[in-house]
């Protein structure tokens, strides 16, 4: 039996929920979660904001464990070791996008709280693939964010070509943004922050940003007009993205990794000219994993983390969707 | 003294107009002008559809001629070889665009129907690296087209990294459309025509699709979707841009080098699941001109033309207005 905590309504409290998961699969394995990350996605399932939660719901995809157990054909994990699990949980092996290192475009890939019962709990399963060990001196009460808000602004960056030359913003200094200002910094490029809170440019500036532009300064945004190679948006709101568009040098970027609730609309004329492109990319793969890890590791990146104990649960929940977190929520197992 | 044809008015007839260029510039070159084909933006400048048009106005972006004379410091040119010119007649040649090979994003790059005179004429200038040499055994009377239509199709090919795997779309089968079916069927991709006119499929397939779709089909929209790496649009009026996203495959590219009229709106949701990008580019570089060159004659790659008299002018203008070129038009000096 597993031990979970679960949303049994649209946006009611997280309760104890118990479970039966069944037989291990031949190819998976059992995580003992050590820690879980609270994402805003939790949130948005819990709240059905995207139409397709089921409940009872166990929120949580960052994880970090010991794996417990591994099913019979499991070869690449053993019993104990330490890993890390996100959003995706298992993809089908065969297709095209997992037969060529996309495993995370897959278009049958499980998620770890779709149609299942993700981390929020004693123990989580998942293909071994997909479980991705942490690399060596890893502290594994920070690694659970980088499973899911890590990898998701690291992921654009080799997914592009982001080169240590390349000048670059960072639009939301949040719980995706401050990792990626690390990442980016760390990258060796020239780090532009982008925020509404000009509380937080000492903060932005600590974590790698080289510039800070208030995003409400229209001023300082018109200053910056023509300066970008490529521009994260970590943010969930609706911007006037033309003045991003407009701060994209020739051959600039305009990347999404936030879901925006209104559709974007921009003038087809300053992207000809201009040669720009607008995208944007989910959560990578494992090997895309494995590379943040190392890259990580290596250059002692974590993210910033409140840690709450497991039976804190709502409270931390509570704080995250007050806009408190500062940065990343951790659960903790254990009293 | 040059003899041209100019709009003297916004939307005029063209008619005949002498000015005086003044003396040759050091780095430039006086084309004879033998062929010029007409562009659809030729009559938006005409028309002032883009608000900066300046009269007299003489049109003319598409110039096959040779050269006449030579300035001080031309090098690599020579008096009687056979040149082309297109959008783009001066660059910079200094800042780090011009210094990368990126000529055509240099910020003060000189259009050549853009304050001044353009090809429409008995002689046009140009920056001798802008004056592009034909290469040996290329028709002369039909390259006019492939300096403006042809390469705005096919810098794209070479900016995005177009493969001979990929599967792409071609949006309007025009002008350029036309052209970006012949080369990217020589470039050994899987083509699929898209146009609104079913009548059109036969000439399609013979000008190297593989496929076509009548995109006033629902049904037939529908059953490509999650088909394509690279959809390019050459057409000039708002289409609904969200089934061209859904066609795409995951990291595919909806590119436009069309000017629509209206904004494009699209949601972030889509993209961010397939990592997929929209994305714009203008004319190329003259190395990309070489390059296209070099391919469009090793694969006896032309323009379908129409051709006309220079005194035909207004006639030629009249017939690409009412829509009926096929596929783009040119204009031939001499009796």
């Amino acid at each position: 039996m597993i031990n979970a905590y679960a949303a049994k309504t649209v946006g009611g409290r997280l309760e104890p929920f118990t479970f039966d998961p069944g037989s291990l699969r031949d190819e998976e394995v059992e995580i003992n979660v050590e820690y879980c990350g609270i994402c805003h996605s939790d949130l948005s399932m819990v709240n059905n904001e995207w139409g397709f939660s089921q409940y009872p719901l166990v929120p949580g995809h960052e994880v970090v464990g010991t794996v417990g157990a591994i099913g019979d054909r499991v070869t690449t994990l053993k019993v104990g070791q330490r890993v890390g699990l996100g959003w995706f949980s298992h993809s089908c092996m065969h297709c095209e996008w997992c037969m060529s290192g996309n495993h995370n475009l897959c278009t049958t890939a499980e998620q770890t709280i779709i149609g299942r019962y993700g981390g929020f709990a004693d123990k989580v399963r998942a293909h071994q693939e997909w479980a991705v060990a942490l690399p060596e001196g890893m502290p594994p009460e920070k690694a659970g964010p980088l499973f899911c808000g890590g990898i998701t602004v690291f992921n654009p960056i080799i997914q592009f070509d982001i080169r240590p030359t390349h000048r670059v913003g960072v639009i939301g200094i949040g719980g995706l943004g401050h990792m990626a200002l690390r990442f980016l910094s760390a990258w060796g490029c020239d780090v532009t922050a982008f925020s509404t809170n000009p509380d937080k440019e000492a903060e932005a500036r600590s974590l790698g940003a080289n510039h800070f532009v208030n995003s409400r300064d229209s001023n300082a945004l018109a200053s910056v007009a023509n300066s970008f190679d490529f521009i994260i948006s970590t943010v969930n709101a609706d911007l006037d993205w033309s003045i991003y568009i407009n701060a994209l040098r020739p051959k600039g970027r305009l990347h999404f990794v936030g879901v925006v609730p209104s559709a974007i609309a921009f003038h087809v004329f300053p992207m000809i000219a201009g040669q720009k492109s607008l995208s944007g990319s989910p959560l990578g793969s494992p090997s895309a994993t494995v590379q943040m890890l190392d890259f990580a590791n290596r250059h002692n990146i974590a993210p910033v983390v409140e840690t709450f104990k497991f039976e804190e649960i709502n409270e931390a929940i509570a704080h995250l969707a007050a806009g408190k977190a500062r940065y990343r929520l951790v659960l903790q197992q254990g009293g």
